[in-house]
């Protein structure tokens, strides 16, 4: 049966440059998740969590690529 | 100058049901920036969090949206 | 516990223009719910569907705004 | 010339674990556009439907990788 | 008849604080549009720009909203 | 030290075909900015741009995907 309890899901998104290690992205979604159900009060098992990872060539600032620096 | 170190910047969205507080948001966005910083090495000031609240009736679990339990 | 099944959760987001009824919009995540557990294999209470409607300013097609028009 | 029809245009994400085939895939665009065009009023040619694949390192629920399962 | 060339439709997305006049929101979808045709080499009624606001307590750098400010 | 100033940062995203050579991103992502900073009052070094590459197989447009053309 879906409760209100079930639609508690906070979904998050992690965009950041390529490079980190499993390890580091093991402890992001861990770190990140616990962060989110104690200030929003959420249970742990209905925390989602996407890492999407950005290359040097596909991401700008100030107009010009890291590929390009 | 940008340097690589200014690229090192996470972006983290956190979808969410709307009705929490403003002191809950407060709060998450402190506690998951300090996550991001301490599993990533990224600077506290480069990470950005965006917020984006959902109403009842624009998400769905299994083919019902909320507003319609 | 957590299984390989329950990681099996399409999210599929519809993107669409203010103005649809409440009507319109309860079929809607049926039906594409109904699509997606049909070609996916996924179970039906793990599609999840999120709405986000655009207003007509915040909208171009070919450099102009819909409330341009 | 661009009409308000022109612009009846939904835009369809679907967000899933990598490993479907490329039928299912073909079959999921055609259901999914099908779902949309029926509820919605929108003309078929219209209709949008991305498909973002995540491995099984990037995702989480829970507060864990699938591919740390 | 759909061919590659109706498939060439880039998609932006700009997101921003609040607060832009309509006529900056005009201007803007005309110039990206038009730096995305001279750059990609796709023809102009196929570029599609979205606008998202964001509002200043939904918004943080550095584990702060500008709300908070 | 966080200031108005600083928050006033564009995102854009740029969500596109593959194929584009890199020196069309690179001019991409200039015009972009420029196009930005012009019409929105952004300094230059506030802009980011992301781009996001689609494969043909993972675009649909009238249901039918470019991979299947």
């Amino acid at each position: 049966m879906l409760t209100r309890r079930n639609f508690n899901m906070p979904y998050v998104t992690v965009k950041m440059l390529e490079g980190r290690t499993e390890e580091q992205k093991k402890a992001l979604v861990e770190k990140v998740t616990a962060a989110v159900v104690e200030t929003t009060g959420a249970s742990t098992d209905k925390v989602v969590v996407f890492i999407e990872e950005m290359s040097k060539s596909h991401y700008a600032v100030g107009g010009k690529r890291l590929s390009d620096e």
